[in-house]
């Protein structure tokens, strides 16, 4: 069935309504697994307009992941997905039914699958590539317990460009693990797939050549239909001779349909009979059986919650306001630097969408470089070209850039480069949990000498500091929030902002002789100066809020400017206190040997599940009133001690 | 020739002394540059033997370095040599014959190219992998640039197994870019090579398939000479008939003898008429012209320096002393480990030799897993192991604990798993320099929930934290820096040391009203008493000296209880000062309203040039006098204040 709008209603599920778990899946006959597929698609969009998320993948993996359930005897055969996006119907069939609208919100499923949330859910997922690592640790592990079981990763032909699955493959390899690579090939990461590794796929596809299962597995085998690969890359393929899983010692079958349940069920029942490590090539379509994410599958990626009765036209795939995400301005002042000095570059690691470079890729498509998933590889051919004078610019999520370190710290900061980085998704990120929390990166790149880091108080700010990192002849990092900025206008004129030079902005009873100076960063300074001003008036004391733009360096003059006048310094952060900017802070204090009371706001030292984005924030306290409550309490505490 | 000594006077290489930079190379005949190989051998063998340093690598790339600099117009041609430890022969031909023998040591030349050496190092390596990513910055900047050259990377086969390699390579073919790729085949990282892309190679190999480059070429083409692929992997190579270069999208050539400078010649001057992404197999010998280095090729990877007239016999390869090194202790702990622990599975990223476990892979080879160098999926693989109910320990170079940064959040940490980290050559690391110190895991790991953080004051605390470490049912660390211990008696016995709690190692003039509190970790405990005793005479005060072991959780109980009796407290650290321990403990004061005078010593921030361990701790004021100098003069200043 090819549906045209997500139901407002929860649809008429039989089949499903009983399968509590796969064990009742796999008790039910064949024949009536393709009704199970349906009502599982159509349960699927129902759930998504409740909770919004992730969409088109799960779409995809509809029948993959009934066929997988039913061949497969989990959880005691391991199922490890990668990523974990798509992981929707999976949850459903293990015991998740009820609780699938409630996914990604507070107190809810978890957005990928979680350990802590159900034996089905064998490893924690988020970033992507990690599936064939874990498996391959599980395969060996149960292997020497000698207590072997069928282990199977699931990889999207996306994740698999990710280094780390080669280096995993190459290993899986050397221990002849048993163990089963289920590539699903939907021509797609969030953006479209690239490269070499892409155009292999559709060479294979085109080949159309299906690796026989032999008699052994006593399995159907066929070469797959005669549908047409529908890619870009069709025509790019020319060279089907050589397969890159064999090669690597994989034994490949495929390429299969992955929407035809019945000769995936066949296809796996002869695979769990063959022994090492096995790669299944399928294609699937992203969005499949929902004809508008069918063809607009960037759109439709991950969608939001949809008012009651909406249909496909009417459907909202994100929020529309007016005021600009950070990812917006972002790619406008990328647009505007490029138009002015055709040394820049900009790369991103399969994320052009998300960090709001769609508009930027299509008036430079030949300084637009998507690299695919593969952050080692962005971060180190901004340094190669940052070595022939180009002015590189890698616009990255601030939790995938962990994925950069070494080659950030030894590729670009050694080297004294001239690499921006533009840091997205820095803090929380609400919906996406704590595999997508943006919270260490103040950490990780101030040890780094060479780096100079910055934050902006708003959006009309951080387009200043992507300017001023830019013309900034060495590493520079701008790291700003998701989601919206405050509303304030965005001066079109590129600014640049002094080096280590901060700001105050906000100034409460000044006349007071007692005082307290918050020191915020970045995203929290907005609501530093609203908890100011109510400080000001619950405690009766002067309280100014500064912005201080750098992390590194740091605007010690301002500091020492106030020190005399303050009884209380607070520094206050969306990142994690320890090692972090109100750390910095800590350590300029001990080095001017300034002794003041201080207090350290940010994110506590625990991984933080799941809420919207100002839910968390107010659980952490680092909304206006969790602010003012802590300063207001140490202020007591001091005062009491003083 | 075959050399079996490595002379202790200068050779006559009377061509080679009138090459100062490769256009002299290319001046001369094709017939003489037999004659510079076999020179440059010579001198490169008496050069190590003068410096130390590493050795079998760069033996084997004699021909092809000489190749490449007569074919190339380096340095507007672009030459990437991947890690760049083979680069010795490179530095000679390239400016640096004279200062060869002074490469690792204090301003003496780099253990690796480097850019601020020579334009002729085109880019600074000492992570593996690397070189891929940074030609193909550099290719498609000279594309953009309208200014092409040729731009050539060499990698050896095992860094072709770290996934970004994968990436790189991945990407070249999306551009089409104009970039060779030089797979230096000698079957060897710094251990031998594992897994399907070894195989993968000795297919290649063994089916002797060369490619034949076409006319336009105008090539001398032919496939490899029939000496035999001297590999354990050779039986292993079954199926030779998929070729992953050709998968990916690149142009391969080969596999050709990496010792027939002829060929080599004639392959490269035809491979420079071709477009795209190319990529030419060769094969040679790690340590190749050099009999022992050849039949050993581990052992001559490094080598010291030698004494006058040595032979090969009486060479030695490592300072022949009889204090154990931490990498020797942790080899110990982990075969009795094993021995008690059934589940105890070791895990290293193709640091087998390095990281100490020689003895435990030969007595636990199910129990051993050589990833190669893969240190992604090295930490996820110990994830799905623990996933399983397994304790893998992770065996890892601090510095190279980085590339796996990401994994060890998200796959370890934040799913609370059951895995130890090794991790060795913390801190400093002498004559390998900026790339290889590992200054930064204090702060990147103790931002990262759930981890718990130590480092041992000598070998023994060592086997001790290990085992703690290993104990404790979650993500453990444990931080020791290269070499030798101190010399202390190693307890057989396997003792628990209680979570967050320190000790006091020392205390002079205890007696005395005003007091210094040093807290010291690691490395920099032993010296901390030393310069404790010599301040309690210098200034007159009491000094104790607190054993922090642990640096998450902090022992706050232990500060607590000194506080009032403290007039200045004292973090001392082998580690960036930014972010480190020091930075946790000033955390700790803020939280606890600790108003005391402070210092912070360990590492400043900046990279630091090679020189021995010994002087870069000197440099940094790390050692004894230095920590001395430091707090008198922290002390006198804090008096006057008072």
């Amino acid at each position: 069935m090819l549906y045209t709008e997500i139901p407002a209603q929860r649809p008429v599920t039989p089949l499903l309504d009983n399968i509590d778990y796969p064990k009742q899946l796999r008790q039910l006959a064949r024949s009536q697994l393709k009704q199970v597929a349906d009502e599982l698609r159509q349960y699927i969009l129902y759930a998504a307009g409740q909770s919004g998320g992730h969409f088109g993948a799960n779409l995809g993996v509809i029948e993959l992941t009934v066929a997988l359930h039913y061949c497969f005897n989990t959880p005691d055969d391991r199922l490890v997905w990668d990523v974990g996006h798509q992981a929707y119907p999976h949850k459903v069939l293990t015991g998740r039914r009820e609780q699938i609208t409630s996914i990604r919100a507070k107190n809810g499923l978890a957005a990928f699958p979680a350990r802590d949330e159900s034996p089905y859910d064998t490893f924690g997922v988020g970033h992507s590539s990690t599936a064939i690592s874990a498996a391959l640790g599980m395969a060996l592990a149960r292997q020497y317990q000698q207590c072997p079981c069928d282990v199977v990763a699931v990889v999207g032909d996306g994740a698999m460009t990710a280094g780390m699955a080669f280096e995993a493959m190459n290993d899986a390899v050397a221990h002849q693990a048993d163990m089963i690579v289920v590539l699903n090939d939907n021509d797609m990461s969030i953006s479209c797939s690239t490269g070499g590794f892409a155009q292999h796929l559709a060479a294979l596809w085109q080949q159309g050549h299906s690796v026989e299962i032999d008699a052994e597995g006593q399995a159907y085998v066929a070469s797959h239909p005669a549908w047409s690969y529908n890619s870009r890359l069709h025509q790019a393929a020319t060279d089907a001779a050589d397969n890159l899983f064999q090669a690597i010692g994989f034994d490949y079958f495929g390429p299969f349909d992955g929407h035809d349940l019945d000769h995936l069920i066949q296809v796996f029942q002869a695979l769990k009979k063959r022994r090492g490590p096995r790669l299944v090539h399928i294609y699937t379509t992203k969005g499949k059986g929902f004809a508008p994410a069918e063809s607009d599958q960037i759109k439709y990626h991950a969608i939001a919650k949809i008012p009651v009765n909406a249909t496909a036209a009417s459907m909202p795939t994100t929020p529309s306001k007016s005021i600009p995400k950070y990812s917006d301005v972002f790619g406008q002042w990328l647009c505007d630097q490029a138009e002015q000095d055709h040394r820049l570059m900009a790369i991103t690691p399969a994320m052009c969408e998300g960090s709001g470079m769609v508009q930027y890729a299509k008036d430079y498509p030949t300084r637009f470089f998507d690299v695919a998933i593969a952050e080692q590889h962005a971060v180190t051919l901004a340094a190669g070209m940052a070595c022939e004078g180009l002015k590189p610019v890698v616009a990255i999520y601030s939790t995938f850039l962990q994925r950069g370190y070494d080659q950030l710290i030894h590729d670009v900061a050694l080297q004294n480069l001239d690499v921006t980085f533009a840091i997205d998704r820095a803090g929380l990120v609400g919906e996406d949990g704590p595999t997508h929390a943006g919270a260490y990166d103040y950490a990780y790149l101030r040890t780094v000498p060479n780096m100079i880091i910055m934050a902006p108080k708003d959006e009309n700010e951080c387009r200043q500091m992507l300017h001023t990192a830019y013309l900034y002849p060495g590493p520079a990092a701008v790291r700003y929030p998701r989601g919206q900025g405050l509303g304030v206008a965005v001066d079109e004129k590129l600014k640049v902002l002094e080096l280590a030079k901060a700001e105050t902005v906000a100034e409460f009873n000044a006349q007071h002789d007692e005082r307290i100076s918050i020191l915020a960063f970045g995203s929290r300074v907005a609501v530093a100066v609203q908890a100011a001003e109510q400080l000001a008036t619950q405690l009766d004391v002067a309280v100014s809020v500064i912005n201080m733009r750098f992390i590194k360096p740091l605007d010690q003059q301002i500091i020492l400017d106030c020190v005399d006048q303050t009884n209380l310094f607070v520094t206050v952060e969306e990142h994690a206190v320890m090692a972090g900017a109100g750390s910095a802070v800590n350590e300029f204090m001990v080095q001017a040997n300034i002794l003041k009371p201080m207090v350290n706001i940010g994110l506590p030292d625990q991984f933080l599940a799941q809420a919207s984005h100002e839910e968390m924030l107010a659980d952490c306290g680092l909304d206006a009133i969790g602010i003012q409550q802590t300063v207001a309490a140490t202020w007591i505490k001091v005062m009491q001690t003083v």
